[in-house]
Parts: C-alpha cells; structure tokens; sequence
C-alpha cells in the first residue's frame, strides 16, 4: 500500500477518509490472508485508528496499543505501509508495536493491560521534562478486567498527569468478555449508569462516551473534544466498536477470526487432546475443574465448558486470580486443571509459587504454546517457563514427547496429588502410546556407544530421531532418551548411564532449563555435558522451524556435533 | 495465654468480651516485644477477631487473611494459645497463617490481595460439593489497591458462590493506602457515596457500612446481619479499625509499629545507603525518579520523597504497575529506581521481562530483603530472585559485598543506560570502598592454592573470610572472589584462573544461580564445582544465621569442604 501523509490525512473530506478506511481494511485482509495476524480486532478499529491519526499529530503525541492486536492501521498510517506486506514474515514487520521499528511506537507491547501504565509513565516523564504531548492509551474492554489496568487506574490521582485513554469496547477479549466491569461497561453503554461516570471521576478521569467507534462522524468531534480536555485533565472517551468491521465472515465469528493462521495447520494439536481427556475424565470425577483466562477456544476447552458449565470457568485476563482460585479450589480436594500459554504463565509467577506450590497443593498447569511459537514473535515465545518453573520447590514438570503421551499424562494427573506443569507445543503428532511411569525418562533407543542424546518435547526428539537415521548410514548411533521430566530428574536413569558425552535438547532458554539440570546432576562426574537451545535472546518472529533452526535445534547441527564426539572418542 | 474455648466466646457477656480483648491485646504486646512480629495490624483487629470467632464457627467456618498481618488474635483465639509465646521463633508458630500448623487456617498467604480469590475458590468448591458452611475473606484497605483483588472482585458474578468480603480499613498500607480506590472508600466512610455502594454492587457484592471495628456493641450485630444476608449473597462488610488501637505508642506511630524487631539491630541498612545515595546523585540529576509500591520507610526513601516530591511515586501494593511505570518514564529519557523486597518482586516478573528487559530499558531494581529474611518464614525469604533474573535477557545483575559497593553500584548505575537489578540483604557492615568495575568481579585475596570460593554477597563472603582465617593456621588457604555480578559473569576472571576446585556460596535457590552458573561457565573444563546455597524448599522462619548454618553455608561448613579437597589435591 503507497505511503499515507499526515497532510493528507488533515485535508481529506469525509468521503475520502471513509474511502480510505475500505482501503485500509482491504490492505489488512489481503495481507492477513497472505501472512497471518489479528484480523477480527484490526477489522474492527480501522476507523477509530484513522480518527486518530487526524486529530492527533503523531510521533510527537503518543499512543500506547493495550496488547498490540489493533495497531495494523496505524503501522500502515504511520511509517510501514510499503513493509505492510511483510508482515509477521521472518525480516519483515512485527504484528505488534515496536519501538525498534517506528519511532511512531512508543512502547511496545503483547500482553494485555499494560497501555495505562505506560501511558502514565511517559506522561509523568513529559511533565518531569516540562514538554507539550499528548499521549494516548488505546485499550480494549478485555483489558479493563485485568488487574494492571486497575493498578494503573488506582494510581492516576497520584500520579496527576493528564492523560486520554479510549476504551475500545467491543465486549470481547479473545473469548467474549466477562465479570464485573463488564456490566459496569455495559450499563454504560446503555446510558443509564451515573454511577459508572461517578466512579471513573472517583480515579479521576472525566468519563466521555459512548461514541460509536466506526463512525467517523461521530469521532472526529468525539476527539477533538477529548483533545481540548485533555488540556486540563485526564480524560476517558468510551469507543464502542465492532470486532470484524466491515467483512461479514469476521463480524459473525471474531472468535474465530481473532488470529488467523496464513495456511491450516496438518498437524494435530495438543489443546484438542486436552479438552477430550480432560472431558473424559471429568465425566468420572466430580473434583475435576477447568479454568482459563480468557482463551477457552484455543486452549481446547469449548467442550469441557459446555459438557461441564459448573465446574469450568474463564475469569478474563486474570492470570494472577485465576492462580489463586485453583489454589484454593484445590485446598478443598478439588482438582483444578489451569490452560494457559507459556508466556502468559509469567503473570503468575508469585502465585504459583507463593500460593500453589508454598501450601503444595494438586493444581495442574496445562501450558500450551510452549517453545518457539513464531510469528507473533519476541512477547508471544514460550522460551523462558523451563527456566522460571525449574527451582520452584513442590513443582513436577513434565514435557510430554507427543500428544498420545500427553493425554497419558493428563489421565495420570488426577491422581498425582501435587502441583504439576505439563508444557508442550501448539501441535504435533498424535504418536503412540508407549509406557508411561511418573517421574521417569524413557530410552527410545538403546545402543552401545559414548554418546548419549537427552531430549525434551517433540520437536526435540524429533530432530534426535531423524539425526540418528542419516548417521546410521555412516555407521555411528547414539542412545536416545525421551526426557519427559524436567523435575524431578529421573536420576536413577541417569545415574545408570555409562554415556561420557552427553547432549541436551531443548526448546526453552539454556539458562535454567534441562541442560542446566542435567548437568547440574553430572557434575564433577567426567562426563561431558552439551546443550542446545536458546541463549540469552528475545526471539522474533519467524517460522518455527526457521527460528529454531538459525539457533543450532537442527537435525543438521546435532548431526555434526555428534560427528565431531564422534571422532573424539 | 490460656486457650479459650468457643463455647466461652458464645456465652461470654459484652463485659467479659472486653475483657477479653485487652487481655489479648496484653498478649499481643508482650509477645511482639521478646519476638518480634506485625504490632499496629494485630492490635487494630483484637475486636473484630473476637467477634469474628463469636459469630462464626471456625474451623468449619473458614477464614481466609489477606496478608495475614493481622491474624493473632486468630491464632489466640483458635488452637495456638498455649503456644503463642514461640512467635516467630525457630520451631515455634509461624506469624502469619498456615494450614500446617491448624485446621484453623485455611489458607496460607504473607503476600497481599490473595484472600478474595481464594475465598471465592473455597466457596467454589463448597458449592461444587453441595457442602454447607460460611467464607470469610478479610483484606485491608491497603490490598484494595491491588490489581488481583480487582481481578478477583470482577469474577465475583462469573463464580456465583457466596463469600463475606470483611473489609478492614484503617486507611494504611504499611504506608498510608493511596489513591483512586482509597477516595471510594474514604467517600464511603464519610458516608455519602450511593456511587461507591453501587459499583460494589455492580460487583455482585451486597454493601454494608461502615462499621466501627473497634467496638464490639456495633461489630456483633453487623456481622449476625452479615451472616445472615450470606444465606442469600455476597456482602462486603466495611469495617473501619484503627491501627495499633488501644496502645498510644502504636496508634500515634502506626507505620513505625507496623512491624516490630525483637531486638533493634546494630547493623547498618542498605536502605538508608539507598536514600542518601539517590537523593545524592537525584541533586545533579533531573531524570532520576523513585518507585515503590506501599514501602517507602522500608526501603529507605523517606528523604527522597521530601526532597522530590515530583519524582516519588509510591503508587501502593501495585507492583506490577510500578515496574510499567518505571518503563514508560525509562522510554522517555527518564532513570527509575525501582525499590521493592525480593519476595515481592516475584509479582512483577512479567513486566520485567515483558516491558523493562523486553525494550531494554535503564530501570534499576534495588532489591532489598534478598536472601533469607529470617523470622517472617517462607513468604517473605528472598531467595529466589538469582534463579528468577539469571536467564532474562538484557538484564545485569548486581550482589553488592558491603554497603560502600552498593553505594558506587548505585552511583554509577545512573550511567549504565541498561536493565539493572541490585540484589542485598537487610542489613550488614558499611566496608570499605574499592576499586569498583562493573561486570567485573574482585579478588578479595589470592593464593597458590588448587581451590577458589566464588561468594555472592555480605553474608557469603564474611563465611569465606572467616574460613579463610581459621585454615590458616593450619596452612590452609584458598583465594576468594567478589562475585557481585550474577550476570553477565565476568568470563575474563573465570577464564584466567587455573583452580582445579571452584567453590561457590549464595544466599539463593542452588537451582538457577551463581553456583550454576559458574557451572555452565567451566562446564567441560575439567573443574570440579561444588556449590553452597538453598535446596528444593520454602524455608521456614528463624534466625537468618541459624536457617543458613543450617543449610549448609556456614564458616565450618566451608572450612570442612576445603579441607576436603585440599586432602584430594
């Protein structure tokens, strides 16, 4: 798409400016066909980006993009249109904000609810400074449940730097939203709620809205006004948008159109093997609940949900409260299963250990997305939960080498009675069943030799399994362990091993995850440890396979480091 | 104290009760004196506990304390009488609530804004199980600040099973409680806030208010009521209490007598280096702004605060929001300090990641209490924070080996232009200055000698150096390092050393810290690396000297090591 101006954004009658969003929203739905993205959230803020974009004078105001998944209007008004094309693409553009990329994003992002916040903290830094900005936070309605938003709000008075944040309501996270500020949100947007303007003054926001966010008519004045406001005080102007805008097939199903996969999977995916044995399971124990934080659909749950509505609940984006609610469920003899993606996981990083496992209680992390997940890039890889789980006390952690073991594990953990994590990949291969012993390693293939290959996860093992097919040809062998345990180690497997070179795979950061574990065992013993997985990197968006690959998780690059031990025997 | 027996509660006159409370009160300050412990809070909560137990049937009822700075009178009144006199000491009962030690408590916490969630998850799983009792949440107003008692208050209608919020408002944190959410409850004690009764209602919380809770005439009857209204759904009972009630020393002083040592101590703080240093260098630099989250005094910057109003920010129990906050104003140009206690910090691991190591931004966290901290037991010790920064990239972290280095760390900090994390323990000995090089470790003495001890830290190097004292009459002795940076390790020093025993001491997790990753550094080398520091465990509450000599890292530990090796040389 050719490169829009901002004088040209400021001369443009209202037709064209609408003539402009159809363009915008073709751009977006070509290129999301192509490459993947978020399609039903940008479909849905074309409008309200363009509004801004006009009534805002951009890089020098600020706007901060709650999460990131609506800001491919403003990459495409801003400095990227001619790059739109190459979006998620490895090289090309983030589909989130980058800093490194525009100086149009101030602040980048990815996980829900930090636009406030920040905002706030460059508004502060704007006053320090005694400069003249504006700066916006661009959040939506499934942001405003989680508890950093409200954090930020509590702190607007004390903070006292004016800033405009535009709720884009659109009543849905990924999952419809929920709870109690959604009911705040909504009798709101009926117009018959004093009390909700009360309380946004009561943080110190004077309350604008609703203005009907695909409507240029209406926000171009709505803004404006909120500009000239935003002179005197902080200011909330309450968008209501429509997720999907424009293109009847995202309108009708945003859900399903929240992300998009440029080509279907052909792999089986590991959330579906989930919510069947969990299902399943549930059906014979009544102590079995589900919880999820906003993302039942893509966690697998949509059938546990319906078959089991009273045992199964989404809280919103409350990855914190949802840790709790299992702990607490679980003190009372339940069993609570927690799906969530790995990085998302890191929201609740205290409570899992302060209130899981510091009363070593049986919840059971499904951790989905785990390892390099690709395009969506740096704040979506699930590249660091080996590291943050691996020195958490009470805290198993299993890694399971395909998805019939997975389901093994998941029938296995009703009775496990500990706090369990159980971290693997978006998809991969339904496998064979083989036998399943907690807390045990499993030897795939046992041979005579010096070298001995310790993998963790499908991925892994798989570039273990197909490296030994090439070398057989050439005559050299390894022993291959399924290292389905991060912890506890299965240390009698590993104390009876005689291997003296030892290589560890892993798709997790180096640092504190198997490799770190399993020489931590080895050592001071003579044998030689190598381990391959990610170093001290925030890694970008790409292809799985790719990403992987240019950081040595290749059947090729374990090929020749097992050559050249080879020749070192 | 005698244990007092429920039917006494029950059939005891108003009178009686009263008595009642001022010997409890007694108790209270006669223990906190030889113990030590929480004064303000427990005494401010004598008679809203007593009625509490009289109104409710514990254990069945069940009650869960936010925080739990406030459960003494509990433990009085519940099973733990007659043990009362071993507060916080080794062996005795634990200062704040623990499923452990009673039927009683039901739910541990030490970190704040749990106790709705898990309320909430308790009633769940009642009603799951058709069972039939009552659930009590008591949360100070400080914790209201918090995003996860927001996260758990917006799932309240999701969950649809009866709780009773008591609210505890004595308008305190362990600093004044502040902001937006602190005005709505204000409005509410003022009484003239329909606004603040319908947003708890829009919550699906039954207002009822306000409450004096120090009197029992009004607290008996508000809470038959409460109970009574339970039946049918949830209710937040607004209590108001003042802190350190019935003690003037405490009530005139209530952030001074928050928490009380049993001894004072003749150590120097690390937080007063703090405050003078940054309120120092904040005098010649502009950019230079203070964060904490509720814990100004504790952590040294009081004179900051005075000095730079407009540049301190306590933004309350929010430590998620602190650290996005500190990365805005970082984007910006500006330096953040962020203050916080390593247990805390754990709430903030995200957004370190996310958004401060993520976008590579210069926001240095000074992380006070690291290490074991002794008689607050497993919330509170703060040996995790190596194992949780080791593996994040972009991030450099600090162990200071006496007050004069963190000093020149925080000095030169202002100029490091990168993530920084300083990592000390409460307190310890002022020492000399010496030649400071960041990311460069020292040698504190070098010898011919087959052995090294790399310590982290005052307290490991003080158990290096009076090993090394005692070997050497013997004609024993080792060189000792300074490792003050976790990482990056400095690989110069490590690389130019032909020790062939490498010894290494922290005050930490063993899985993810300096241990290991001298580890991963010689991995290979032929080095044999033998690491001190905690196993797999939340480590109970004691003496810090007592719970480390326990483990392992003591002066005759290290020298019985030593010897060890130096036999095998």
């Amino acid at each position: 798409m050719r490169k829009i101006l901002h004088g040209e954004l400021i001369d443009a009658s209202l037709s064209q400016l609408k003539d402009l969003c159809k363009e915008l929203r073709e751009e977006i739905v070509d290129t999301v066909a192509k490459r993947g993205g978020h399609l039903a959230s940008n479909l849905g803020t074309v409008e309200l980006t363009v509004a801004l974009h006009r009534v805002f004078n951009f890089p020098k105001d600020k706007i901060v993009f709650d999460v990131g998944h609506q800001c491919y209007t403003h990459k495409l008004l801003s400095d990227r249109a001619e790059r739109f094309s190459t979006l998620r693409s490895e090289g090309g553009i983030s589909g989130f904000p980058k800093r490194s990329e525009s100086p149009y994003d101030c602040f980048d992002t990815g996980h829900a609810g930090t636009a406030i916040s920040a905002a706030l903290g460059i508004a502060k830094a704007r006053d320090i400074k005694q400069e003249d900005f504006n700066v916006i936070a661009l959040v939506g309605d499934g942001s405003f449940n989680n508890g950093l938003i409200f954090e930020a709000l509590n702190s607007i008075k004390i903070l006292n730097s004016r800033i405009l944040i535009v709720l884009n309501d659109n009543g849905m996270s990924i999952s419809p939203t929920v709870g109690g500020t959604h009911e705040i949100l909504t009798d709101l947007k009926e117009g018959f709620s004093p009390e909700g303007i009360r309380l946004f003054e009561q943080f110190g926001l004077n309350y604008s809205g609703k203005i009907n966010g695909n409507n240029l008519e209406e926000l171009l004045p709505a803004l404006e006004r909120a500009k000239e406001e935003l002179k005197h005080r902080c200011v909330l102007l309450h968008v209501v948008t429509k997720k999907g805008q424009g293109q009847p097939f995202s309108e009708n199903a945003p859900q399903e159109t929240h992300g998009v996969s440029p080509r279907p999977s052909t792999k089986a995916e590991y959330s579906s093997a989930l919510g069947e044995e969990l299902t399943s399971l549930a059906k014979n124990d009544g102590k079995i609940v589900a919880v999820t934080a906003a993302m039942t659909d893509s966690l697998g749950l949509r059938g546990f949900f319906r078959t089991f509505p009273d045992r199964a609940f989404d809280v919103g984006i409350c990855e914190e409260h949802a840790s709790v609610l299992c702990a607490a469920m679980a003190t009372e003899g339940m069993k609570p299963y927690y799906a969530i993606y790995s990085t998302f996981l890191q929201r609740a990083f205290d409570e899992i250990i302060h209130d899981i496992c510091g009363q070593n209680l049986p919840v059971t992390f499904c951790i989905d997305r785990a390892g390099i997940t690709g395009e969506d890039g740096e704040t979506h890889q699930g590249i660091f939960d080996l590291s943050y789980l691996s020195f958490i006390p009470n805290l198993t952690v299993a890694i399971p080498k395909n998805i019939a073991e997975f389901r093994t594990i998941i029938r296995e953990s009703a009775s496990f009675g500990k706090p369990l994590a159980i971290r693997y990949p978006r998809d991969g291969e339904e496998g064979e069943e083989t036998d399943f012993e907690f807390l045990k390693f499993e030897i795939l293939h046992s041979t005579v030799s010096d070298i001995i290959v310790c993998a963790a996860g499908e991925r892994c093992i798989s570039i273990g399994e197909e490296a030994r097919k090439s070398l057989c040809s050439e005559g050299i062998d390894f022993t291959l362990v399924n290292a389905r345990f991060l912890k506890p180690l299965d240390e009698n497997l590993l104390s009876s091993r005689k291997e003296k070179f030892v290589i560890t795979l892993e798709d997790n950061a180096l640092i504190g995850g198997l490799g770190d574990a399993i020489s931590r065992f080895y050592r001071n013993s003579g044998r030689l440890v190598y381990s391959l997985g990610y170093g001290e990197e925030f890694i970008p968006h790409g292809t799985v396979s790719s990403l992987m690959r240019q950081r040595g998780l290749s059947k090729e690059n374990l090929i020749r480091i097992v050559k050249d031990l080879y020749a070192r025997r």
